[in-house]
């Protein structure tokens, strides 16, 4: 991992510790600047209609990566590194039922796995706070709003909500906007019901009753969205990052395009 | 294609008289304001390598659309077209060979024919003039920068080149940036000889013998090149629009983010 050809950093020494089991936590407010993905590993017979399912809906499903099948290695993001030791913690799900959590995947990676580094939000939270927009609790959701289907994958939108001053919503609409393979700006601001949020049931966080006085909730789109598609779908075998768990990249985030 | 389901529009009265043959000039320098695209059909065995082809680089290939095999219709970008008629002009490549240009493709079209969508650099000539960057002439040429390989698709980046004042070419970087889903900011500029450019030799465009004082050539990645990957890969069929005949979509370029 350290050799010559991949000089040391503090991601490359987190992603080691991850390796060899000492980071398991949740990389989420960690590793500040460096883009971070979601991952989802799919065999390569549903890696078609996967990879058009995520160009349909650039939005939640921004692609960072796509790696060869059977090829663990993220050549282009992050050189050196393996997907299948070098996240903290790792969701599986079979037949779109999670199972148990495992911090390596080595035994269920295949000759056809494919992985897909998906763009996440986290990686703006960085530059909201440097742009005077403190982190604050972060709800996934489910909406009505329907994505654009391909092959077997379908399904609705989930966002990402963030409760912020109407000056800070502003500020958060044109600095995200500059991320576009992170989810761009929001999808939506204010009225939780007209994008169909049901603000009791989140996928994660808290039941949220009601909003601080002077607070607007803003939408994104949210890189679970094409492992609610691949759980719907009821997929054979889906590898995803475990939540608030998403792979660390060498890509630097304020460059703000790819490589 | 004007019912009720499609209101009529400046582009889909363009597009009408594309597909009834009474218009099969460029659209480049026309219907200011929408999205224009660089097209490739290849057929389904070929398109899972393309599609990780151009997500690998995203600066030459964004894509804008993929289409279900067999389906000519752009269902997001342009719904009532059809990418097989609304088309001027249409360049056909049989074993990486050109052929004859035609301006229908109907009889080419196959059960598992697979059209994509690529963003062009003509999408922000508009927005570059209304800031005060004059049009002016554009050439594609060859660079010694490698793309990132996949499945067969590999080959040289291909770029545009504009010739503005450094002053222009400040604006410029700022204002292509918002665009990344049609080449972004520039990939270069000033000496073509760093990116391996021969001006004598542009793929399109008149040789270049010198630039006029007081100028720098700028240079953005051109969807040109999965074209050209293409055709180096000798697939059996492609078909592309011809040079300068981009497909018109009814997105709107001002929103700088795809639906």
């Amino acid at each position: 991992m350290t050799t010559d050809a991949f000089p040391t950093s503090p991601v490359r020494e987190a992603r080691l510790k991850m390796r060899q089991g000492q980071w398991t936590g949740p990389t989420k407010h960690t590793l500040p600047g460096y883009v971070k993905c979601n991952l989802v590993v799919l065999p390569r017979s549903d890696a078609y209609d996967f990879l058009v399912y995520c160009q349909r809906n650039p939005k939640p499903c921004p692609l960072i990566e796509v790696t060869d099948p059977g090829d663990p290695k993220p050549r282009i993001s992050a050189p050196g590194a393996d997907l299948r030791t070098d996240l903290p913690r790792y969701a599986i799900y079979r037949s779109g039922v999670r199972q148990e959590d495992v911090t390596d995947i080595c035994h269920l990676w295949r000759d056809d796995s494919v992985a897909f580094l998906i763009g996440s939000g986290m990686t703006f939270d960085d530059a909201l706070e440097r742009a005077g927009v403190p982190k604050t609790t972060t709800w996934a959701l489910t909406t009505t709003i329907p994505t654009v289907s391909a092959g077997r994958f379908a399904g609705p939108m989930v966002v990402t909500m963030r409760c912020m001053t109407p000056a800070q919503a502003v500020i958060a609409c044109q600095l995200t906007g500059r991320f576009p393979f992170h989810h761009g700006a929001p999808i939506h601001m204010g009225d939780p019901a007209a994008i169909g949020v049901d603000l009791e049931h989140p996928l994660f966080g808290e039941p949220v009753t009601e909003f601080p006085q002077g607070v607007v909730p803003v939408f994104w789109a949210c890189g679970v969205t094409p492992q609610q598609a691949a759980i719907h779908s009821k997929v054979e075998l889906m590898i995803a990052h475990a939540p608030g768990h998403a792979f660390v990249t060498d890509l630097l985030a304020d460059r703000v395009c790819l490589p």
